[in-house]
C-alpha cells in the first residue's frame, strides 16, 4: 500500500530538534548531571505560592483549562497596565512563536534574524517554508542597524530580536529598541523576545505604545518566574495582532495547573524580587569563577553568564565537553565568533561549587590536548 | 504605519473557537455550575498516584520537560506491546491533530469526515487550507462505507473517524474498523480517534498491524485517565508516520508535571478499572434518569450518554438551555438529525442528582413554551 502523502513542504523538512534535552544527554552518558546549568532554567524555582497553587490544581486536573485563560490574562493586563485584549497567553514563548510564524510566514516569505540567535524561532520559520535572512552580531550584541537594513532589503514580514539577548546575555537600552521600532520598514513586524527582561537592568525595557501594530512582545514564566516546565508564555501587543492568534491557536492547549501556578507566581512579586537578587549574586559568582580561571565573563542581563574561553570555537567546544563529562550540563553559542564562549546558567551555591571544581581540569585537559 | 501582513490563508480565517469553555459560560451567567457534565471530562479524576506525581513534580517545575518524553513513551510502548518508535506523545489529541493536519494537508487538499464529528479536527483542516468533505451519520453511527466512498471520490489525504464516537457515544466493532482499513483508498491516512476506547466494550478495539502505513491511532489521558487539564495525548502507528511529527512538533511543549502524572496514571491500571466501573454505573444512572423523564438514552461506549429528546434540534437546544440556566453544564450535537439529543457526561452521584432534579422542569418549561 502507498504511504500517506505528506505535503511537499513537510516532505522537504528534516526531522530535527532545536536543542537536545539534558535528560537525553544523561541517558547517553549513563549518569545524571551534578549541576543542570545549560538550559537557562531558574534553579531557584517559582514562588512557594505558585507551587502550592499547582499542587492544589493537581486534584482538579480532570477539568480542561479555561480556554480563555481569563484570570491569568486579566492579571497580566493589570500588571502591565494594558487591556486584556492586548494579552495572549500561550504554551510558552515557543508555542506562541509557532502560532505567530504560522500567521505571517508562508513559503518564500522573508524573515530576518541574527546569526546564532534563538534556533527555535528559525525552526518555526523553516517549518512554514519561510526564507531566513541572518545578519551577524556586532560586538556580542544583536545589531539593530543591520537587522533594519536587511529587513528593508528583503521586505521581511518578521524581524526577530531578543532583548536581553540569548545566548550572549547582552542587552540594549530600551531607547535603542524604541529607535528601532520607529524605523521599522513598512509591513515588518518586530518580534521582540523579552524572555529574560525581568532580570535586566533599569532602562532595558523600551516604552512602546501598546497599540503599535509593528511590534509584538513575548514574555514568559519560564525564566525569572522559574516555571519552564509549566509552559506558560504570553504576548503583549496591539489588539489586532493579539486577536489574530484566535485564528490558529489550540484553544484547549493550556495545562490547568500551569495557569493556576502562573497566576500565583505573578501575584508574588516579593518572591520574584528575592529570586532576582539570588540570580544577581550567582552571576557575580560565575564571573568570579571565570576570572579565577583566567577567563572573562560578559556582563549579563539574564539568568546566565556567557564566559569567553579566549580562543576559538573548537577550544570552547572542548571545554564544554570536558564540563559535560564531569557532570556539569552547560551549553554554548552555535556560531562563530560567539562560539568562543560557553554559557552558564545561574545555579545554586552547590551547583556553582561543582562548576568551580570541574572548570580548572576541563580547561587544563583542553589546553594540554 | 501599515499593519504587519498575515498570510493570505491566515487573512481568510475567522477568529473562531471550536468550543466555548464552561468557565466562559459561568462568567456570562454570573454564577458557577452545580454540575460540570458538558465536556466529557472524567469527574472521578486520575489515580491518586498520578495526583501525587504531579504534586511532587510541581517542585521541579523549574526544569523543562524531557523533550523526548522518554519515560512515558517507553511505558506506553510496553503497555501496547509496540516499540517506542511507534509512539508519539504530544499536547493532547488536539495538539497532535494539529501537527498531523499540518504535515499532510495543504491548501485545497481533500479531507473526509462525518457531518457533526469532532469540530477541532475540522478547525485544524480549515486552518491549513484543506477542503473538508463531510458524509452523514447513519443511524447515529459514523458511516465507514460512506467515508470510504467519499475518500475515494475526492482523493482524501486524511479520513477521520472516532471509535467510539463523539458526540453520539456509539461504536463500531473492531472488525468493522479492520475492514475499513483494508479498503482505504491508496494514499489516504485514517485518523482513528480512540479518545474513549478504554471505556468501550470488548471487541471495539481493532487489530491493526503496527507498521500499517495507512492508520494513525490517537489516544489520550484526558478521558478514562481523568487528566483533561494536563494535556497528554499520544499517537500510535508506523514508525515512518511517527517520525514525521519530529519535523514540526514543539519539542519542549510538554508540561513536566503532566508527563509525570501520565506515567503514574498508566501504571495504576487497578485504579483505571475502578473508574471504569464507576463510569459504567453513571451511564446506567443517566439512562435511568432519561427513562424516568420519558426520554431514551443511546447505548454508550464512552464516559457520556447521549439522550434523545424525542423531537427536533430546536427542542433539544431549548432543553439544554433550560439545564444550563439551572446550573447544569451540558452540551449537545451540532447538526441534524443528531441535534435532537443532548449529551451528558458521567458525573458523581451528586452531579447526577442535580441533573435529575433539573431535567423535569427544563423539559416541562420547553414543552410548555
Amino acid at each position: 500500500m502507498m504511504a500517506a502523502r505528506l505535503t511537499p513542504l513537510a516532505q522537504s523538512l528534516p526531522a530535527s530538534v532545536p536543542f537536545v534535552g539534558p535528560e537525553a544527554a544523561e541517558r547517553a552518558r549513563g549518569a545524571g548531571f551534578t549541576a543542570r546549568l545549560g538550559a537557562n532554567e531558574n534553579v531557584f524555582g517559582p514562588s512557594p505560592k505558585a507551587i502550592a497553587a499547582m499542587e492544589t490544581a493537581a486534584g482538579d486536573i480532570w477539568k480542561y483549562a479555561d480556554p480563555e485563560s481569563h484570570d491569568l490574562v486579566t492579571a497580566l493586563a493589570a500588571h502591565h497596565g494594558v487591556a486584556p485584549a492586548n494579552v495572549m497567553v500561550g504554551e510558552g514563548i515557543d508555542g506562541l512563536l509557532g502560532y505567530l510564524v504560522r500567521l505571517y510566514v508562508g513559503p518564500g516569505d522573508a524573515v530576518v534574524t541574527s546569526e546564532g540567535a534563538y534556533p527555535t524561532f528559525n525552526y518555526h520559520v523553516a517549518g512554514y517554508g519561510g526564507t531566513l535572512h541572518k545578519v551577524p552580531y556586532r560586538g556580542d550584541h544583536e545589531d539593530p542597524e543591520a537587522l533594519l537594513t536587511k529587513a528593508a532589503e528583503v521586505g521581511a514580514k518578521l524581524v526577530y530580536l531578543a532583548n536581553p539577548d540569548n545566548p550572549m546575555g547582552t542587552w540594549h537600552a530600551g531607547s535603542v529598541i524604541e529607535d528601532m521600532v520607529a524605523r521599522l520598514p513598512e509591513g515588518s513586524l518586530l518580534v521582540l523576545d523579552e524572555a529574560y527582561v525581568e532580570m535586566a537592568p533599569e532602562g532595558a525595557v523600551p516604552r512602546i505604545a501598546i497599540d503599535h501594530p509593528g511590534v509584538l512582545r513575548m514574555r514568559t514564566f519560564s525564566k525569572a518566574y522559574g516555571m519552564a516546565g509549566a509552559r506558560v508564555g504570553y504576548a503583549i501587543g496591539a489588539a489586532e495582532q493579539i486577536e489574530a492568534f484566535h485564528k490558529v491557536r489550540n484553544h484547549f492547549g493550556m495545562n490547568r495547573a500551569a495557569q493556576a501556578g502562573a497566576l500565583a507566581a505573578l501575584g508574588d512579586q516579593a518572591y520574584l524580587a528575592d529570586v532576582l537578587s539570588r540570580i544577581a549574586a550567582a552571576r557575580e559568582e560565575i564571573a568570579r569563577i571565570a576570572a579565577e580561571n583566567g577567563l572573562s565573563a560578559l556582563p549579563s542581563a539574564t539568568n546566565f553568564v556567557t564566559v569567553d574561553c579566549g580562543r576559538d570555537g573548537d577550544f570552547a567546544r572542548a571545554v564544554l565537553a570536558g564540563l559535560v563529562a564531569r557532570g556539569i550540563f552547560v551549553r554554548m553559542p552555535f556560531v562563530a565568533p560567539q562560539d568562543r564562549a560557553i554559557r552558564i546558567s545561574c545555579g545554586t551555591a552547590a551547583d556553582l561549587a561543582a562548576f568551580a571544581e570541574a572548570l580548572p581540569s576541563a580547561l587544563a585537559e583542553t589546553a594540554g590536548a
